[in-house]
């Protein structure tokens, strides 16, 4: 039995809240061996405080070693194992736009690329095509192709990537790329995996048949390959799993995608973490569990610049008065992942985690950082984890066994 | 492989001895954040010297933020994954009673239950009926009820509770709750839930049919409802798994039945701390494994009494030299589960756990508390590993692999 069939079997409904407050990218490395992280480094006396009256340990996103993306990421924090729950490509690129899967579509991550007289391929991403010139490119596909008894969504994305959703019956989404992974060869032929899928490789083909058609005068991309052809993940929702009523609050289309496959309710277009809170207040009575989602710590990690993540992580910690004011029973802060600036990527490094509740066993922290996450209580853990300390702690959970 | 696939090759005999001392629900919290826990305000000079010279760590019972129940939690310190081998409700009522289940029978928690003359429940509970009340109607069943073919033991628990374990060729114990869960209709008839079942299931009925006419002129109590219809675990035993000959010494039936389950011998009639000590004196010679279960730690915590607990406490840790005395190779004081008598309830929190053995790898505790415990050698570690950790310790295990 897995650890979500024995939740279902345990949890019980209550009237308590539960904030998790996750900084993307929060885990960081100092600049020279033995100095302070990013968070470290940051003045950040709301989330110490809570430190020091909580209890916090080192989240390990999927299995030591191993770097996150977002979806993985945040999948681990929902309580989802993020090896068993995979989202595929497709499905994460059209998530990751703001587009909402429908049961029984299939989403495809398409990229442009160009091909010669023979058909052959000359540059897989089409030049790596400017965003300007690409997206009137789809917009005429999303207006001129039509496939027989099928609906077809196309979306662009950046550069030479675009997002094709099938949505029709019938319709299984196991079919190969079709990309060939090489220049001076023709793109291939799509091909199921399976029985049920054939009717999708079939549309699909099609569809790029179409695509060459009608793109057959042009320069900058005259073709396309299609990759991480999906149906939309089957997930159980937060409501069904742990009998929570779901919100996120979050700026960017990837995470409002992603707290929407679990099944949590979007809310609101806010732009600043202040109006994140200000949509959180709006919304206190109407849930029992809020995700908040703030971006900034990943993308200066990104950058690679750990003064600007410093103060990112400043900025995060600013707002916790607004969130402890509405007095949550559980209230969490973590990341989905490790991006040191040092290495300006995601990285496998455990994640500081703060766990605040009035039992969940305070340990000698006295400050949020790296150093105190490795000796707090809660120790290293793997991230799958983390929703039933939160249900335990907002005592959402009955005893197991007699 | 699991664990115990492992264990069975690696398992080496010698004459080296092993104790296991339970304090049941060891693990606290403070009364105030940031305060001491009843654990780490008892005075504890024999555990403390032994913390200095062994190492600690935190053990998980079955999961984070599970919090588990006697069965789970004994299960998991025997080191059998407590999701994977479940005790049916029906079994851990009898075993809780100290009957010993045999291989084949069916073990059934039965509630009496009141119904009107169109036989509807009126009282699912038999207006909890007292025991003193409820014994001899039980006594009565026990004495008049035949069925045919089939051995039916019945006994009294308390209250409006009874045990009835049925025994005899071909039964097998997959059969659905009779307890409709609501008053106004008649109680469910037994079904089955697979084939093999379906004799257990018409014995069932018999059962309850010939209640009904016994007790038609009970006014507190004239049916019953059948719950948790269970075979026998099929729990390795610890001889089989471990190679070990192992004993123990319990004062209350619950945990005899748990350490009869895996195959452990129950050693005299103990009622007190000393005279278990007495008795594990008495066998030392005789056994390689020694499990002995101190309730108090948990029966005050239930109470929500923080000062009873610690002095609980005291009363384990004084007994810690008596066994010593006896020079155990491996001595491992843990609980568990917690029971935080701030909570009065079990808890999910990780259980202080110590080990002393001549090459534990020591450790930089000082003394024994679920702060130092989460500093440990140990780290946190789910209860399941114990075992192995114990056999390890104790010399009986060969290198895994060329």
């Amino acid at each position: 039995m897995n650890t979500h069939a024995l939740l279902r079997q345990l949890v019980q409904k209550n009237g308590s809240k539960i904030v998790m407050y996750v900084a993307d990218g929060l885990g960081g490395l100092p600049q020279q061996p033995g100095g302070k992280t990013e968070l470290e480094t940051a003045k950040t006396p709301h989330l110490d405080r809570l430190a020091s009256e909580g209890v916090l340990g080192g989240s390990i996103p999927v299995a030591p070693g191993i770097s996150p993306g977002s979806g993985p990421g945040h999948l681990g924090l929902f309580g989802y194992d993020p090896i068993e729950f995979l989202i595929g490509r497709g499905a994460l690129e059209a998530t990751g736009i703001g587009f909402k899967l429908e049961e029984g579509d299939v989403a495809i991550r398409a990229n442009f690329c160009t091909i010669d007289a023979q058909g052959l391929i000359t540059d897989r991403r089409a030049g790596r095509i400017a965003t300007e010139e690409s997206t009137p490119i789809v917009e005429r596909l999303a207006k001129e192709i039509t496939l027989d008894g099928v609906e077809v969504i196309v979306r662009p994305v950046k550069e030479h990537r675009f997002v094709v959703v099938l949505r029709g019956s019938g319709l299984v989404g196991n079919v190969h790329d079709t990309d060939p992974q090489a220049t001076g060869v023709p793109p291939l032929m799509a091909v199921a995996k399976d029985a049920a899928s054939q009717k999708t490789a079939k549309i699909c083909d099609e569809f790029v048949a179409q695509v060459r058609k009608l793109l057959a005068g042009e320069k900058k991309a005259n073709c396309c390959t299609l990759r991480g052809i999906t149906g939309k993940p089957s997930i159980p929702s937060f409501e069904d799993v742990y009998g929570l009523k779901a919100a996120a609050i979050a700026v960017y289309p990837m995470y409002k995608g992603l707290a929407s496959l679990v099944g949590m309710d979007i809310i609101g277009e806010a732009q600043t973490l202040d109006e994140q809170i200000d949509a959180l207040q709006g919304v206190w009575d109407d849930y029992d569990f809020f995700f908040i989602h703030f971006k900034y710590t990943d993308s200066t990690g990104e950058d690679g610049n750990f003064e600007a993540k410093v103060k990112r992580t400043e900025e995060y910690d600013a707002a916790v008065p607004r969130i402890m004011a509405l007095k949550p029973d559980v209230f969490i802060a973590t990341g989905d992942h490790s991006t040191p600036s040092m290495l300006a990527s995601h990285s496998w490094h455990p994640v500081p985690t703060l766990l605040w509740a009035k039992n969940c066993r305070c340990d000698a922290s006295r400050a949020f950082g790296e150093r105190e996450c490795v000796t707090g209580g809660l120790g290293q853990f793997e991230a799958k984890h983390l929703m039933t300390l939160a249900l335990a702690n907002a005592g959402r959970l009955a005893k197991f066994g007699a």
